[in-house]
């Protein structure tokens, strides 16, 4: 899990079925002085109804995201599952 | 999950028989500009059917696959699940 | 599993259900010479009652998180798993 | 998945029995321009007999290795599951 | 699976019931010269004996420490399963 900066949204018109009508977040994780970052954004399905620049908790488990899609065979992984106060 | 934009396919006369007939991608994950790129690229099986220069997001989860190849047994990991608008 | 240090704390007042009561620890994974570092820190749960500063050891096992925060949902994957002497 | 060239093999007279008979590669995964390499490389199970200065497609998945190594209980988890034309 | 260098044990007194008896290694994975090494360390459960200096395969399967530590709860994932000749 890491503490990510909400940088953008991601729209697709053709995905799979089960990402229809989830919000797409990309966002950034955050080095040690909260601010900084290195490296790739990753692509989460938002939870926490988080807007741009919010800061929040993402994880790779894919459980939540079976329960919040609704579907056993959803492929997404990422989530957020905090938003930070 | 991460946006990658496709920089190529992976031809293999030679591999596990569950990958016989797809198309693998060579993909590289993007920087938070949509742009930069830094890291290894990754080969993703393709069920988006983008083509060189698409943007998609990319997914490191088997269920997939295992629906997709149509076998479950298949070692693939990576896929595409959406096409960037 | 990583050694790493306690570097903060996470505050979230809204998250998902299975976290609430958890303590989440920002922790920054150590380089060979246990004092510098490199790269994202990430976000464990505590169950080793750590404090700043302390070493710990973390993994990215559901399993634990499971057990420790007595949810068969949880989407908690990083947690502590030993205090570093 | 990525796209590694090998770069050589492994050799261990002590090892978990479920290897004993396997070949082990070490493999560099590359980057972009397909020559170039960043980081760390990997040991991967030889599934498709590959040669030093091939390129192959590996994979983590643990599911080839539990099948090629005839052991539900290996810890064997990267393996080539495509020799590059 | 990577090849690593042994460059050290963790002690803990208070840690996961599971570890208890267990050696922990640091362990530091190695670039493709077999010297070199770039990046974090990893801490993994001895299960060949290994000693400082030598160099082992890691791996981050979970099954083997289950079996090893005798304990289907154990969040413990990454371990040694092979030393190198």
């Amino acid at each position: 899990m890491q503490v990510a900066r909400v940088i953008g949204t991601v729209t697709s018109s053709f995905k799979h079925d089960s990402l229809v009508g989830a919000k797409l977040l990309l966002v950034q994780p955050l080095l040690a002085d909260g601010e900084g970052f290195d490296g790739d954004p990753q692509v989460a399905i938002d939870t926490v109804s988080a807007g741009i620049h919010d800061r929040v908790v993402i994880t790779s488990d894919g459980r939540l995201m079976r329960d919040v899609l609704n579907s056993k065979r959803t492929p997404a992984r990422w989530s957020t599952i905090a938003l930070v106060d």
